[in-house]
């Protein structure tokens, strides 16, 4: 189906042809853009609210910004959809999130306009700031804007990256698009404060109250010069130095603005353009805005799939017979079920309590389960601090977004062995998020860290029992417990559930010739692969490993000793992952054995579905069962000759 | 030499003790645990400077807190002496940061005083917030309170943890330490603003002034009733909701006070302990306070080693002969000679001026070598934003610190492909500050990185061949160099530095038997083995491996032609390291050797001199003979039959 664009955004396929337009057009160049987006997306799935909501702004800023020579950077880019369509990719938009198509987010290598890389939140003021220091060191006057939610201004980097701005006299500006929004509603005090800006006018009709007042003042006997210039300073002093948390760090303030008024922002933006120094935008939007399901509830649209843009009926599969659930379903089902009968478990999300599924034991529990706000460092090290008063915390955070708690997870959790328990949603490729999302690293860089333990399910049971086993009094260490995107393999999950001797792997199928090590959901994969190859007389045993620390030794002395060729199959990195633990194992007693291993190789995986990625890192079913007959070529040789 | 506590600390066992004395005596016990410090640390060296800042506080807090049960967590953890000596450890406290001795910073496994292990900055927040959190649901009124610096409030994580004690409603204290310092001078606005509260008094002195004012104001013709209720209103919501960047965040903010006042901190101190909810006490200290050459150069008596009490000498070991420099100064010296004939260079620092030694190049070319504050997140982002822009960054953090960014180099730098250069000091074990400060880790998480280039001179001269090389246009990729704390070996070091061709290794010494591959500074302890195994008959191999990613490929195939017993060593985690890239290498072609990698293993390493952990760790010279000579038995066994 052709999706056409407006008259006017046919006409523009880059910023310059915006820029030809009249203010007036602009009004239309939105409509058109908006509705642009609804289309597509409707049809094609992505992101969709927060684009819709910045509408204005994108067009706004191409129109008075000489984009690519000035630099403009999109925090996260789930809203960068109208930046995308009015840079030249405006026809192959419906490619958007498709293997090999365009990225759902900014990339320097998909365009010039597209400046800095983004997925993970709060990165661009730092790199806004880079931009304006090269700058300024090269003698050039090109500007750099950061586009950042209010939400992504909550994650610690930001604010250390205003921290520096407010010293580092380079001229830069940082709009704040505050729609009190992530993903699901924003939280914390930050997200309070600029409330109070914008609703109750606390700051800028105040501010100006005020300055009239003193300009009104009656100077006579009772109220001398004396006494009112020093009542300006004192106001003037707390107005300008103190009365703004932005203007605290030496960042001048301006707004709030309506950030739906096209030409209010591009008269802002002209004035704040050409001014220097460190500044700051607060505009004022609604994420989804113009599509009316969407403002109303923001999270659901956040993402919601395919849908008819008339009715808004989202589409979704149905099925005659039950099907598996969402491992973060398993999740966050269990966890109210564990929390219910052991008051000491708690749950932790940073920001995600829809989509680490969170949100109903936050319903059930409210003071048990906490969304702490885009902040995975505070996230895992108030979940420390919990530990040591003998909470048993579930830490939820994605494999890709603990890479930013790295080392709270080092220093606070696993030096001083805290049995926090972490649950890696998100773990292995991801699909359509691409390569700033893929969690493909977390078992290779937890690996290496004393005191860990780690583990993956094959399924929901296996979950459920690795939560069960995580929350005991019996387990003293950390606990990482990392599972998939998307469904698991049980429709009929919700089975009592078993400890699991930590450190235990189990054997799925004995075999003969040839052992698949299989670690996590790949496992299935792993069972496809073998009951194709067992119709071609090849029967590989499968062992499950379940952990990669502790490795199952005992498991592992039984498989070397009887198979000289092995398959390790994981969904994480190659490098330093689960088949490397096992090559060490191996080292360490001095077998020998032909290891093939399968997994993520070592290059960045771009996005596509998960089939289509699994097949082209090559640990599908099918690769699984190619690389078995690879390494045991010689039997499959004697096989067909005899066959013959 | 003994040292003998004043005679009130001497009766101070534990702070029940201290609180049987009198508000009046306890000038003298702040007096008496001043001299202690001084005394010990003169003679057993240690941090100084920050200890002595916080006496009246530490005295303070465990007078008025009811500890242990009353939670105290100190942040970065320089600064607990006072709080180790006041809490049972007065005797042994000449142990500190010595083998098998006490540890230089609050550790859990210590002292039941020792709430929450640290050494990395910033974690006091989000951790005592959590104790405070788990209180508040156990329903027990046990108190939290964290103490953090002005440095380390510059870290995002701090400001990720206020976001959420804002809107937590838990009871806990956060004492601001402000005193200008981290271990350089602090840098950046949030500073600029501290001192400016502090100093020009804007914020309480005007906050009085303008009430005062308010209650004086002549109501009458031309100013009304009603004018003077907005303008109250007006002040009145800007000074209590708007006026103070902690308030903003809805934390009750209190002071500045003098820190170094003991009966202002304990008044004060007192009415906090019982007030509800999230308050911040702003106190302002003198780093090195007492010790009048310490608060004249608070950066030089951070941690000066071993001096002279009465004249203040450090005492330095003289040499007759040029001494091998500090891999450090190595680093510091080679980027001002790179960046004077290559423009694009810049050097960046997270608050480590003097310990990277980046300070002469501050010094000399202001504009290109910044230190962004404690804030490795902004710094190594902040970093990849000049790359965009095609400048040559050398970004130098800490071993360990560089965990605190990994998603950083992953997420902006890695997966863009954008050629920062990180120069990773204190890689390895750094001795006596133990095991949240040994850099560990960093070959295992950084290896399974796509697209990273991880190398490791073996020696001055390679440092800064590899610099050299990492600043070419032909490399387009990010560059890691990691190298140790401490010394190198070669005195005559300034040498005209030369092209590495990067993923090339090279052979230091051919040999028979058996290879030792070795990855960085241990190289030489590989050296100074051979030259014993020599003297014993044994003649092995050795390859610096330089490159760990990518590796030398050729030189490998070259080794297991040659080899099939092999010896790897490293300064870092066996799990995951060198080694381990060795074993995937053989394993991936089909080579069979016996190897043994030497490392840091696979558990925490307590502190202690680098000599003592080396051994302990077993790859110091003796340790890699030893190896050989076990993987050697027969060989060794019939030499000794001939010879005998």
């Amino acid at each position: 189906m052709e999706i056409t664009p407006g008259t006017l955004l046919q006409g523009i396929n880059k910023p310059d042809d915006l820029k030809l337009l009249s203010r007036e057009q602009l009004h239309q160049v939105c409509d058109e853009l908006r509705q642009y987006i609804i289309d597509v997306v409707s049809v094609h799935g992505g992101h969709f609210a927060a684009s819709l909501g910045v509408v204005e702004l994108s067009v706004a800023l191409h129109y008075v910004y000489n984009t690519p020579y000035d630099q403009l950077v999109w925090d996260v880019g789930h809203q960068a959809y109208g930046h995308k369509i009015l840079t030249g990719r405006r026809d192959n938009f419906s490619t958007n999130r498709k293997y090999q198509g365009l990225s759902g987010f900014p990339k320097r290598s998909e365009s010039e306009y597209d400046t800095f890389g983004v997925g993970h939140s709060s990165t661009s003021i730092s790199a806004a700031l880079g931009m304006a220091i090269a700058a300024k060191l090269k003698g050039e006057d090109r500007k750099s804007v950061a586009v950042i939610g209010d939400g992504a201004m909550t994650a610690g980097m930001a604010f250390e990256a205003m921290n520096h701005a407010g010293v580092a006299d380079a001229d830069m500006l940082i709009v704040l698009n505050d729609n009190c929004m992530s993903i699901d509603p924003n939280v914390g005090a930050l997200k309070e404060y600029l409330t109070d800006i914008t609703t109750s006018h606390t700051y800028n009709k105040l501010r100006d109250d005020v300055w009239k007042m003193l300009g009104k003042l009656p100077v006579g006997k009772h109220f001398t010069r004396d006494m009112a210039s020093k009542l300006e300073a004192g106001v003037k002093g707390m107005v300008s130095k103190s009365s703004n948390l932005f203007e605290s760090l030496n960042i001048r303030y301006f707004g709030p603005i309506d950030g739906h008024n096209i030409t209010k922002l591009v008269d802002t933006l002209k004035d704040l353009r050409t001014m220097p120094g460190p500044k700051i935008l607060h505009i004022v939007t609604v994420k989804g805005k113009g599509f009316e399901l969407a403002e109303k509830d923001q999270t659901k649209w956040h993402a919601p799939g395919l849908f008819d843009k008339v009715t808004g009926e989202i589409f979704k599969k149905h099925y005659d017979m039950p099907q598996p659930p969402k491992y973060q379903d398993v999740f966050g089902h269990t966890i109210v079920e564990l929390a219910e009968k052991n008051e000491k478990i708690m749950g932790i999300t940073p920001a995600m309590p829809s989509g680490s599924s969170l949100k109903p034991m936050m319903e059930k529990m409210p003071a048990r389960a906490l969304d702490v706000g885009i902040c995975e460092q505070h996230a895992v090290t108030l979940s420390a601090g919990l530990a040591t008063q003998g909470m048993k915390v579930f830490c939820n955070i994605y494999s890709s977004f603990m890479q930013r708690a790295f080392d709270q997870v080092v220093h606070d959790v696993a030096i001083q062995k805290l049995p926090v328990i972490f649950c890696l949603d998100r773990a292995g490729l991801v699909g359509e998020d691409g390569p700033t999302h893929h969690g493909a690293y977390d078992i290779a860089y937890f690996r290496c860290i004393p005191n860990m333990i780690i583990s993956a399910p094959m399924n929901e049971q296996e979950l459920r029992n690795l939560m069960y086993t995580a929350q005991l009094d019996a387990n003293e260490l950390p606990f990482v417990i990392r599972y998939p995107r998307g469904e698991g393999v049980m429709p009929d999950w919700k089975k009592p559930m078993e400890a699991i001797t930590i450190g235990k792997g189990r054997k799925i199928k004995d075999g003969v010739d040839i052992a698949i090590l299989s670690l996590g959901h790949p496992g299935n994969f792993a069972t496809t692969a073998i009951r194709e190859l067992r119709t071609e007389g090849i029967n590989p045993a499968h062992y499950d490993m379940r952990f990669v620390k502790p490795l199952d030794e005992a498991m592992l002395h039984e498989v070397f000793g009887k198979f000289n060729k092995i398959v390790t199959v994981e969904d994480g990195t190659i490098v330093g992952g689960c088949g490397t633990a096992i090559l060490e194992f191996m080292n360490q007693h001095n077998y020998t054995a032909e290891i093939k291993m399968l997994g993520i190789p070592d290059r960045l995986v771009e996005h596509g579905t998960l089939k289509e990625l699994h097949k082209e890192c090559g640990y599908d079913a099918p690769a699984i069962a190619n690389a078995v007959r690879e390494m045991l070529k010689e039997k499959v040789m004697v096989a067909k000759s005899i066959a013959g």
